[in-house]
């Protein structure tokens, strides 16, 4: 659909392609700009209930096209962190739950990308840098979701060294939320896009806004709103049907899928 | 003591014990408050130096009691999670540690029991699930306690998944403290329940509510605000009786060993 | 140059060295201050690119000296824990990273100097403790730098049984950022030191203060930051030339490199 980043919806599951293979699945301000546009649209589609984001080719991201940096003017560079902080905020601000699914290499802002989405799936040979360090240019907005991903001991790891982690690694200090085989990655992100798409888009919805709603207060004003947000969520109909369901021991039938 | 909820105490050991096994450790609203009664009770009892919260039955708890939300109003629904609420600010609030003691299953309000404890100690069978999702009720009090113990990826894995983390999981992820065979449950918990309860209580009592203080605080002003504990604390008899023994090399006295 | 500090500049690389093993690296309140001064100084220092954090002897650090606690007045406890709490704030707020090499035990304040410093690099024998309330004094302070690097379980573990962490388990959690065998912790300190020093100093000076502001806000504010960060990062000299020498595929050179 556009230059960079196709949209594919099957069923209630969106795959958002990041299609830049001869530049690394480069973040360059035209492509952030697509996955941007793309996930806005895709967030209005009460039909999508699950996105998955993947790349083409070998890498999954490099980050930004270094091209567009260099040279450029103050004016140029505030557009691009800008636009790129647009991407990772329209991620979390969506409806739908947004799977990253990594092969190959994951560095900067590609990194970035990987530990904002909700949950991310890693190939087993895959590996994770923030090596912005190394150019002169530290990851400073990609250390915001890293750092809220990992412990401070291992963010600066990978910040102040540039090193790779392997998805193992990532796994156990919560970079990623699920390794798998490389030849299974096609089939288990599938399988997980369909567990997560099984239940209540409406649900899903209430609970995702929340989740990172409550990150960011105090425990005590943090049930404050939980306690009001189960309470509406209590009241939909697919919480009741949900429970219904469980009681009589049998599959719910989501409003969704009433239509 | 009452329907739902048993206390004992043991020397300086309180045990808070859920005895609801029919309806597998369920939190029903009389179960909540008087599991909020009784800690609060053992909270204002200067004999008890710790708390363990046990569960009878094959399972810990699964969590609300479904049949109390299925076709309840609003009211009652903001009820039930506001009652939740404070039972689970009342385990931060009182002096005492509060060991989770964990078999089986702990899921949605039961698993934000376990996460909620100062102290976690699990049955390597146990397993740790927050799936409200596949009854379309979002687990988003339960989140308020397992996203503040386990980092954001796995959180939101069980959030969006419902799937049960085993034991060494949600240790190696932070949901729970300890991992003991099953059939050392009772005597390991017993065993560290005895060793919190060996220090002086009052610098315990200090401790525990400085460390939920703190957390929620910037850096600068944590420092703050511990500086003012940390002198507090020195200028305690225990604090000079507990420096005095380990000069001398002897075991320390503590005030409430003296009375 | 003081009585319990040295300060060693091999190249870019500055030794902080606590030499006070008689007292097992006691952080007596001579030797916080003359530590704080020692940083305070590096942290003036331009040719200084990277701090390694070391100490004499056996152990690492025990932590104050009890000696100055025990039968002191409120203002002198107030006073150690003010000390305490700058040469903590001065290591985080220097310009260049602060690597801790730690071998045999780090417990208590020097356990505290670890989880603050910004990488912590272990002998796989050492340990890690936060053992005062074994004495009376419960580490409210240490948990401040602990609790911040650690998930809340194994800090309320450390805390409430004042067990020794081996490092590996310490790895795991994230109090340390790097363990290798005892024999080579000397070599591996030096290669870490020099991979960190290998970058522009002007980058990873932003890069550092950028990492402990955008921690303790929320995420929005914080994006906002750091794209302000980021901008200003890459209009440098370095940022430029370091691009550079990537899109053209040789080693780059910093300005610092130039005098």
């Amino acid at each position: 659909m556009t230059a960079y980043v196709r949209l594919d919806v099957a069923g209630t599951i969106a795959t958002v392609t990041l299609d830049n293979p001869a530049k690394m699945g480069a973040l360059s301000l035209a492509a952030m700009r697509e996955l941007t546009e793309t996930f806005h649209e895709v967030g209005q589609r009460s039909d999508v209930h699950v996105v998955i984001l993947a790349s083409v080719g070998k890498v999954f991201s490099a980050g930004h096209d270094l091209a567009e940096i260099h040279g450029a003017d103050e004016s140029t560079h505030r557009e691009l962190f800008d636009v790129c902080t647009q991407l990772m905020l329209t991620i979390q601000r969506i409806p739908q739950p947004v799977i990253a699914k990594v092969q190959g290499l994951a560095t900067a802002a590609g990194c970035q990308l990987v530990a904002t989405c909700d949950l991310a799936i890693a190939a087993e040979t895959a590996r994770f840098a923030t090596p912005g360090v190394r150019i002169g240019l530290f990851c400073s907005t990609p250390m915001v979701a890293v750092s809220r991903a990992v412990g401070r001991k291992m963010a600066m790891r990978m910040l102040l060294t540039g090193e790779q982690l392997s998805a193992d690694t990532a796994l156990a200090h919560g970079l990623v939320s699920h390794v798998v085989a490389d030849e299974d990655l096609d089939t288990e992100v599938v399988a997980l896009a369909n567990q997560v798409a099984s239940a209540s888009a409406a649900t899903v919805a209430i609970g995702k806004q929340a989740f990172y709603e409550q990150l960011d207060l105090g425990t005590v004003e943090a049930y404050e709103k939980m306690s009001e947000v189960m309470t509406a969520n209590a009241s939909l109909y697919d919480a009741q049907e949900g429970i219904d369901a469980f009681l009589e021991k049998r599959d719910p039938v989501w409003r969704h899928d009433q239509d």
